[in-house]
């Protein structure tokens, strides 16, 4: 039997050994270090697309293709003929491989199986004068969860590998894309001890993210134009404010989780839910409303059975224009705060929103370190099957989920009878959450009690490998069920967020995280937002992300 | 200190004195034995109604008023000023005193509060010449579970009595029926140490189901106009099939269950739901669109974000009037075979349904078998707190619950890792269910999967006491958190319904139920179906119930 590092080995040239040959990197070329200075730090840029070898480099027609992620925009070249989808597919399977390459974006690839989907709906079109769908023709990325037919899914357990997760059931959402013209080309990784970490295109010394941290560099370098991701705890969010992207995360029951690989699966509360990440928000609308309007809750009982509901969303637009919104904030959660970069980023969105005529006022909810550590109970409750997972094929638990799993043994499960007064606490924090939101009523001069909130999704910019210390910016609204929407507001820049010594600070994390902020290695840095809404006001909070990166827009202009 | 005897005699002589004088009825009148041929045996009858002593005995305005329990006719003799609230809340409380005194069905009263806040609502109407809302003066009642301010909520704990439930916030749902202009009659009992065992009302020698049966014998002797009930496990559908009554046991969401007293009340999946109960289903629609739209989400993070959807409810019709529904129905549910009665009961409804042009085919599902396994791991995973709260008072656990409870000490709690295990047999479970219930599209005609499905309740008539003995007809869809409503088919007829030998039981549970089955003790006793829609189809599963019972009048008339 293979070791586990065989396998992996293994695994990861079948990957590398899908992307064509003219579109290989050489080792040296990938393997250069990266510095503060290096040309490579910053993939994103021209200057570093002109350094690829030329076979390897991506014509003026793929560029011009790939400077287009609007799916709206897409679709309208596909209607007038300027576009085919065979090329479309072709130039981001191109920027993928790129990716993959220097940024370790990928767990799966299919772009033969692609540009042939895509000949297909170029002839579909052709004959029927028609699209298929409102996904005809998109480039479609999926988080490895999901199941994809002739793909593997061994969601980075090693032992997994050829072996558990053949003969399942594609997942629902696969389905639901493919049967709106979408074209998977390929599946995003994460962390795992099956490849090596994965790069931040904006700045290689940072990390992506995770949990959907493939899924972020992969679309910030457009080697896709929609990605699903999964959140339990941010794995939308993070990666999507790592990379400056746009990420819905929604309320559990809106967009289908059906035949998903998951680890903690059994875990009754607090579900992981998955969500689409793009580079515009107009993205992420057009996607959620296909996706609710195809209507999946009759085959799974976990969606709500609800419309996508427009006037919510038109509501923000009316409420926007009569008197105004009403947001609110704070400067740090109680727990760990921001880094400069961000606090300037939440700065940055409420100078916006401010400008733009809206209102700001401040937050002060129920505890959030006691909602992180319901998080924290609730979620590693049980954690056995992690370790079933990773025995199969003897590899490690990797080190920094030593704490919350257990080093070589399965941390001790819960008692059921303290699991249920923890339930008990977690309903009540709910509720204590919900009534404090609903007091704002009388403090925001709408009518209404707060339209959004605005937060950081975590206390610094994408972030230095291993420097990720507290989760509490995103864990709390999980806990809540809260829907939530990233926003990208700028880039971190040496010259302005300066560091500063912290003279107080309010634990041990907190002053971790403040002495990890180096302005040099964070330069360019995304920084993103969250604006939360409540539970299942996916098209409000998507409206008031409109809302705000309009203003944005306005300010920076 | 005193004995949980005593506390429980205190409580029940604390209740009665409550009953103004002349309602009074002797002991020597409420203890004459009951027979098959005691004229005591039905006490909805206007025979028996004669033989109370003349000063309890209603008035005939009190007959006028009490046979109208249309919430919509009496808003309109409010309106005319027919009637005044006082008038028709003292008509009603007065029937309930008469209930609990024949059926022992109340827990708490509060006749003087109801009659007091009914002047201030008869003041409002002349002052303001309209109603307070769609609640405006009709007599509710609520099991009490409800927290109600200026009542005991003990849930039947004597521990509880006077100590645990002090100061806590009333119910969300009783704000709501308030606020909507409902009085609060009286709280309905259950089974339990506090009180002797309810009564059903058509058939004393009968019990009137539970755990929401006082709710059902006092709604069925029109001691209330609408009860709440609530159901984790067909707690308000079996007491409204053996009461005659309508009753919704809605999807998880829907109704507010927020600060309700509950036990068990830590565990996560499988919640106990609140919903309504009445003579008419009418009241169902009237009551479940009022709620809904009082929209108590901004407080209750456990209600979903919707509306209530009156084209879900005109749809049914339309669909109805256009190529007719299709319904579906099996002989039994594989566990355990009906009563003759109960038998009787779903062929009239099925040939009713047909006479009106629908159809019904047969219903082949995952087995129910399987499904009440699940229910029982998962309810009772953990059943420490029912032992804390008996422990209060000494009091012992009532011996049918000692399997599910274990008799002196807590049955053994789940282990965490199997817990989980079951959480994804159950969600297996109730995938599988979704995907047959889709599958029929192909077998019905109509182009959509089967519309509702008609069951049994339970597998006999309102049940003798202590031979109850399979659940399974209505945990199934507990687990399934399906919408269901139940409707009132006929009664139990010793001349028709005659006892047969049984020669091949499924099970050991399917003998000793088919032998317990005796004409002659079961004559009169209520026989109702229920009508089973998907998860949130409220509005939908009402409307179908509107067409079975639209059906049932035809063919009985």
């Amino acid at each position: 039997m293979a070791s586990w590092q065989e396998s992996a080995s293994r695994k990861r040239e079948s990957v590398l050994a899908k992307i064509p040959e003219q579109w290989r990197l050489s080792e040296s070329f990938c393997a250069v270090p990266i510095t503060p200075n290096s040309l490579s730090r910053n993939v994103t840029t021209d200057a570093f697309l002109q350094t690829l070898p030329s076979a390897a480099r991506l014509s003026q027609r793929e560029l011009e293709i790939t400077s287009e992620t609007r799916i709206s925009e897409i679709l309208k070249n596909y209607e007038s003929q300027h576009w085919t989808a065979e090329e479309v597919i072709t130039a981001f399977c191109h920027r993928a491989a790129i990716s993959h390459q220097m940024t370790e974006s990928l767990s799966e690839i299919r772009f033969v199986e692609a540009v042939n989907e895509a000949k297909a709906h170029d002839n579909y079109l052709r004959a029927n004068n028609k699209l298929i769908g409102p996904l005809h023709g998109i480039p479609v990325s999926l988080k490895d969860q999901f199941r994809v037919e002739g793909l593997e899914t061994a969601m980075a357990y090693i032992g997994w590998l050829g072996n558990v997760e053949t003969n399942q059931t594609e997942s629902l959402l696969t389905k639901q894309i493919k049967s709106l013209g979408g074209i998977i080309v390929a599946k995003a990784k994460t962390v795992s001890n099956l490849q090596p970490p994965g790069l931040n295109p904006y700045n290689r010394l940072l990390s992506p993210g995770g949990s959907s941290g493939g899924e972020g560099s992969l679309l910030a370098f457009r080697g896709s134009v929609l990605g699903v991701g999964t959140d339990m705890g941010g794995s939308i969010r993070i990666p999507s404010a790592f990379n400056h992207l746009f990420g819905l995360k929604p309320s559990h029951g809106r967009i289908s989780y059906k035949d998903l690989a998951n680890s903690l699966a059994g875990k009754p509360v607090v579900p992981s839910v998955a969500g689409p990440m793009s580079t515009t928000l107009q993205n992420l609308i057009h996607f959620t409303k296909a996706i609710i309007e195809s209507e999946g809750c009759g085959v799974d009982p976990a969606l709500i059975n609800m419309p996508w509901r427009q006037s919510k969303f038109d509501q923000v637009r009316i409420d926007a224009a009569a008197g105004g919104l009403c947001f609110a904030t704070f400067p740090h959660d109680g727990v760990v705060k921001p880094h400069p970069t961000i606090s300037r980023g939440v700065d940055s969105a409420i100078d916006a929103i401010r400008q733009a005529g809206h209102k700001v006022i401040g937050w002060d909810p129920p505890s959030h370190l006691e909602g992180s550590r319901i998080y924290a109970g609730i979620v590693f409750a049980d954690v056995h099957d992690v370790h079933d997972a990773i025995r199969l094929s003897g590899e490690p638990l990797m080190t920094a989920l030593e704490p919350l799993f257990g080093k070589d043994e399965p941390r001790k499960s819960m008692d059921m009878k303290d699991y249920y007064a923890l339930v008990l606490r977690f309903r009540k924090y709910q509720e204590q959450y919900a009534e404090y939101w609903e007091s704002t009523k009388t403090l925001t001069g709408t009518g209404r009690p707060v339209d959004g909130i605005i937060t950081p999704v975590a206390a610094h910019a994408a972030v230095r490998h291993n420097s990720f210390f507290s989760y509490n910016y995103t864990i709390v609204y999980n806990i809540l069920d809260y829907a939530a929407v990233t926003v990208p507001v700028t880039f971190a820049d040496k010259n302005i967020d300066i560091a500063r010594p912290y003279p107080e600070p309010l634990n041990d994390t907190d002053e971790k995280n403040w002495n990890a902020y180096d302005p040099e290695i964070y330069h360019g840095a995304p920084i993103g937002i969250q604006i939360v809404g409540r539970r299942l006001e996916e098209e409000k909070v998507l409206a008031l992300a409109e809302v705000l990166s309009g203003a944005l827009r306005l300010t920076s202009s």
